[in-house]
């Protein structure tokens, strides 16, 4: 069946949640958001575009940082209203210059950072 | 720092997406969502707990299904607004008994299914 991302599942504002992961490692990197356009991009391009929901634009991930995400497959849930990226991740994928965005845990009811800026 | 799940960014609706990893393979198993009251339950009961969108009400995972998913551990990411579960999932995650929810990928511009219900 060949796909469409017009039948994926999206928000009111259009959107569907993506989780990046680095392929080779199984590290989930980041969530961030799509829209079908940016879907199309990230397929066409081989790397991934999501929308900035707060600039109200695309985002080439590593534009600007030039931490660049390469798309190695692109998978869609049973609700087909959530993706995940199957990444190769240049440098951080976090703006804090961390591996990843998920460097805080809860141990014993408190705050603890288990992530530095690489 | 003591944790508040009050101090974390949740959507108009209250929520916030639950990114769900299987602990011990990184395997990216589901995404779900969560308000305040099931992020205490889940820390309190150590078992995740998410809050249904469609049924309005907690929804204990594995309460039905048996396919409880154990909290290893409780992360969230840079802008406060994500969270990534680390758990150890009994059976299956997906409801169509996969292990995940990721079972369908893009390849060449086409849908394959990559897993099958165990």
């Amino acid at each position: 069946m060949s796909f469409d991302p017009s039948t994926l599942r999206y928000n009111e504002a259009g959107l569907i949640p993506a989780i990046a992961q680095e392929a080779e490692t199984g590290e989930v990197l980041m969530m961030a958001w799509m829209n079908a356009a940016s879907i199309e991009r990230t397929l066409e391009e081989g790397r991934v575009v999501y929308w900035s929901r707060s600039r109200g634009e695309f985002w080439r991930k590593g534009d600007t940082s030039g931490h660049v995400q390469e798309l190695v497959e692109l998978r869609f849930d049973c609700d087909a209203d959530c993706l995940l990226l199957q990444v190769r991740q240049v440098g951080a994928a976090c703006h804090t210059g961390r591996r990843n965005c998920f460097y805080r845990a809860v141990r014993d009811g408190d705050v603890v950072e288990i992530a530095a800026p690489l």
